[in-house]
């Protein structure tokens, strides 16, 4: 996956050497020097090898599941009958309020566990749904452990700006005060918080609630990111660039200016088929002028329970390819080493000496396959710090 | 699944008793007659029970992949460019004619145990990548051989009618009398056929030719069914639900006089929504017209290596939902009792005396999480004929 290839920069008959938890060497296998001849050797029987997967957009800690409201949906209720039965994003938020952080752990942990077995070696997670200070800070403490319990790298994003709590309905600016802002000095105190994003949407945040928000991420030295351009150009992304932001996410609606704002400030774009897929959105990313623009695009689950239950990467690689018409290199390319970008990681996504032994093995003959079959599940083995976990 | 309940019928606190293959009793916990009361127990811990999960519409065994293909194809190739790169339907048959049976197999088996471990306990298999005789009863051998190495229920379908191979382009009568029809009784006569098939459209075989066919299988007893509507309205419907279809497959392009003919006739609509999303097509199969008129709808993954490489039947469900907007209920009875229908399985898609014992046990509370889900597989257990496997 290095750069310079402009693909996969496959090497057919590979061999890496890795010292503690980096890749130090890595080339043709007869090309290995003689001094690491000695090192003891896993033979990974023709196999292939990619760099672990990164899925660098989830919410994958929530209470409850909305399984009833999308069969509710489905059987023809209005958006108004599923409110009054309790559904839509705060049937979410009282859940994920209600639940302590040993079962929002224990519900989490069977996504992540999903997605680690398809080749993850470093995952993204967001709060997003407690949109009271305690309950974000547990989400995001629930994050944390699950990097402690499990072996993978977690990367946390403060998303108390995903949606208005009921209790603050007439005072925006008191929720953005007393939660998001107030919520992140204690979340960056606590050191719960990699990073900073918001919802910018007419039915969430505007343009300049989210800019007064990332004035404040400044301050904290937290890198910020963004949810735009979903449903409506609100001009985030170009807002968004101005502040650095290491990524925006969605963009179907994305603009030119957007992208010439991406592009100049190195933002990546992160592309969510499966949302676009469940809520059968007929406006396509702008695919062809990202790449035009040299704009790196990822592709991550959105894992969340109401616009994209979706636990599997490899799906998004297939969803990225058939939805988007990314080719089979891009898709990879999206969730390894442009994924690793929008996480503001150096040391990962590639195998290259110096780089994170974050390996994914696969029982395949040519990278292609992983984007191709649909629900298959290839994997091999996955290493994680240079350990077969 | 009763027909009755018009939905799950699902029990809250349930017991079931088997004996030997066969379901003996079901109903509530405590109902459960004192007869019973010594058999030895075994314990569910309160999961959800449902039939075991049928996929009535399967291609998965084959020769190759066409992975590079994808790949070319998303890169900007023509159609012209990867037929001469050896693309195209008929690369499936070079490989599939060059395999011997063990190498078939092998790679058949790597799906159906995707497919197995999703709950799945009756599979369908055709032959059709073979389009010479010897070649087509090899795939059939295979699936046979799949059945008795595997706990599943494999029925075989004879489907040699899937395309014209180029050492018959100028005798398609020649192609008709000496494979489609001398295979079947070959075929027949060694027990391998369970079903007789045909893909009606103008880039295979017309409605004359299938009804020839089909003629040609009453003769041997076979029960036939058919790929027809994928592309065009050819009428074939109408053709195959007059020769009694235990069910007509695809079906996009289904007219009203298709949906009467099999409503009169008791065929199922099979709808194979893997296709329609990897095509990307935007005609829908007029899924409100066959509920009306009282057709039976099952869902089927069409796992094959060109335009459906699915091996997930919990996906397909999703997909049934998301693209077709059918209901969660819908979409399970469309992949246990509708799909025991369209192969002529009387025994089996629902939980009732008399019944084989086929079960999955999930780890989920309400059936919907089944159909909502993307990408994540629940299962716990799986019975075939009552054994735990
Ligand atoms: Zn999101
Ligand atoms: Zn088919």
């Amino acid at each position: 996956m290095d750069a310079q290839s402009g693909g996969y920069g496959l090497i057919e008959q590979g061999a890496l050497v890795v010292e503690g938890d980096r890749i130090v060497w890595v080339g043709e296998e007869e090309q290995l020097p003689e001094r690491y001849a000695d090192l003891p050797r896993h033979d990974l029987g023709g196999r292939l090898v990619t760099p672990g997967l990164i899925d660098c957009h989830t919410h994958v800690v929530f209470g409850g599941d909305r399984a009833r409201e999308f069969e509710m949906r489905l059987e023809g209720a209005s958006y108004e009958e599923i409110a009054l039965a309790g559904g839509g994003i705060l049937s979410s938020v009282r859940a994920t309020r209600e639940a302590d952080e040993a079962a929002l752990l224990a519900s989490a942990l069977r996504r992540v566990d999903t997605l680690l077995a398809e080749g993850v070696t470093t995952l993204e997670i967001k709060s997003g749904y407690g949109l009271d200070l305690e309950s974000e800070l547990k989400m995001l403490r629930v994050a944390r452990r699950i990097g402690a319990i499990r072996p993978v790298t977690i990367r946390t994003t403060w998303l108390a700006a995903h949606a208005l709590p009921p209790e603050y309905k007439e005072d925006r600016a008191g929720y953005i005060r007393d939660v998001v802002i107030a919520g992140m000095e204690a979340g960056h105190a606590e050191g719960l918080i990699d990073a900073v994003d918001g919802f910018c949407e007419g039915i969430a945040f505007s343009r300049e609630e989210m800019a007064q928000i990332f004035e404040h991420a400044a301050r904290f030295g937290l890198p910020v990111k963004l949810h735009a351009e979903q449903l409506s150009d609100l001009h985030g992304a170009e807002m968004a660039a101005q502040h650095g932001a290491m990524s925006v996410d969605h963009l179907e609606w994305l603009g030119q200016d957007g992208i010439d704002a991406m592009a100049a400030s190195g933002t990546v774009a992160v592309l969510l088929p499966g949302a676009f897929y469940t809520l059968r959105e007929t406006k396509y990313p702008p695919v062809q002028a990202l790449r035009d623009a040299g704009v790196p695009i990822a592709l991550a689950t959105d894992c969340n329970p109401g616009t994209s239950p979706l636990t599997s990467i490899l799906l998004t690689m297939n969803m990225g390819a058939t939805l988007f018409r990314m080719t089979p290199a891009e898709c990879l390319t999206g969730v390894t080493r442009h994924a690793a970008t929008a996480l503001g990681l150096a040391d990962r996504g590639q195998i290259a000496p110096g780089m994170r032994a974050d390996l994914a093995v696969w029982d395949i003959e040519h990278p292609a396959e992983l984007t191709y079959r649909i629900g298959f599940n290839p994997l091999h083995a996955r290493f994680v710090g240079g350990e077969l976990v």
